[in-house]
């Protein structure tokens, strides 16, 4: 069992809550990783959802920071159960203060929507961008936080994009586990929280982008090997922007899209 | 009162209890419109929000179509009350089988996000496209169903995106309240969710394209007036599309940006 599926282990305490533990190694800075809270929150609701493996769509809302390497507790209940679809909420809390929201709609990404499903295909393709070999590292130093996080996901950031400041609210680069765990649809969530935030591409290192809500819909299981990640900000506003990210896998399938709204504050 | 506010107006039972009343002029086929009972549902959390009343992000999960001219029960809940957002949750019922389920955070868009936000702003200008009254509008022949919801909403689509299968999936056009009641920003999240799926520009009027999840970011109060929306869909597999939705006012600024995802079925 690798890292991922490790420190997201649950027990359960009854129908609908769990116990875990947030593990202090996903961290940027002293904040957990809220892709990581959040892919504690879908282990609860895989768990109600037995024929639904996969995150179709996943809503959160980031309450308050999590704690690192502390316990938490997880309420999790069905809203409709179907023959294709699993909808599901669950509220992550830590020393009794909710920390995220998520409303999630699981389903199976091995079968088609519906039976009359129509069979055409658009697809968004993985631009081309340098491999992840000649990709630095994501920067400890650039940010301006340490990033225990880096411990367990390896993320390397396009050469043109690591610097902040290159003038393109654009950020692109290669993501996977450190312990090279295949990724699985959990992960692929968990992974578009885990970039550097785009906007810092065109406003420099500026200081804390707070994520309030990001809705995740994957769109294919992935491949094993690294997943490419591009997020763009189009839309900033009264220091709140609107980010959209893109993944994909080693084979160049588009596996999710994301959308966050966060604040962008300064230092 | 515009027929707007009318026919989204709710009797609060309790604290976290309304009723109100479906009526069938918001309907596409005998389906009342989601985005009408999204806009009932964020009514009741306006009521829990009195300093926050516009909705930041806004996700309904489309568990069950609604049902025309029968009245529906409303339950809403605060999850966290903060300075600048309001974040809660809501469940519309009618006859006892929920029909939507809705997480959101609600603000003040006429405030900053934060009290040291940035001041930069990046935005998604409006395209050029023929004025309203160039535009045609939206078809009930075209769709194959009858559409109640031209008696309150005036929809014009682009010229030579109006006849299906017209190449890309794309569409685009304008919409206001048939009384020209101003729009307000649930206006906003329900015009997103009024126009022609983008899908038939490609595929042709295939048959159904139910939403499962929609979330609307809204940015801006709108001016008096047209709406501009443009809507594409980039991302389709396996019967299901992920389409992106983009509102202007008519002083061409971006008013909210929409992500739905939808099952494509055949008729």
């Amino acid at each position: 069992m690798g890292h991922f599926a490790d420190e997201t282990t649950l027990s359960r305490m009854d129908d609908n809550r769990w116990q875990g533990h947030i593990n202090g190694q996903w961290s940027i800075g002293d904040n957990p990783n809220g892709g990581y809270l959040v892919a504690n929150a879908m282990t609860a609701i895989q768990t109600l959802a037995p024929d639904h493996p996969d995150p179709l769509s996943v809503t959160a809302h980031y309450l308050r920071p999590g704690s690192p390497d502390t316990d938490c507790d997880i309420e999790a209940r069905v809203i409709r159960s179907g023959r294709t679809l699993t909808t599901a909420r669950a509220s992550l809390s830590q020393e009794s203060k909710a920390r995220i929201e998520v409303l999630a709609a699981f389903g199976d990404l091995t079968s088609p929507g519906a039976p009359n499903a129509v069979t055409e295909q658009l697809t968004i393709p993985a631009p081309d961008i340098p491999p992840p070999e000649d990709c630095p590292v994501r920067s400890a130093d650039e940010q301006g936080v340490d990033l225990p996080l880096l411990s367990r996901m390896n993320i390397r950031i396009h050469p043109d994009q690591a610097k902040s400041g290159h003038g393109d609210a654009l950020m692109s680069g290669w993501i996977r586990f450190q312990d090279d765990t295949p990724p699985d649809t959990l992960a692929a969530v968990m992974f578009l929280d885990a970039f550097v935030p785009s906007v810092f591409g065109v406003l420099g290192v500026i200081g804390w982008v707070p994520t309030l809500e990001l809705t995740v819909h994957v769109r294919r299981r992935p491949a094993p090997g690294w997943l490419q990640g591009q997020f763009r900000t189009r839309d900033l506003a009264e220091g709140r922007m609107v980010e959209d990210g893109l993944l994909w896998d080693s084979e160049g399938q588009l596996v999710a899209q994301s959308r966050q709204i966060g604040l962008v504050m300064q230092r």
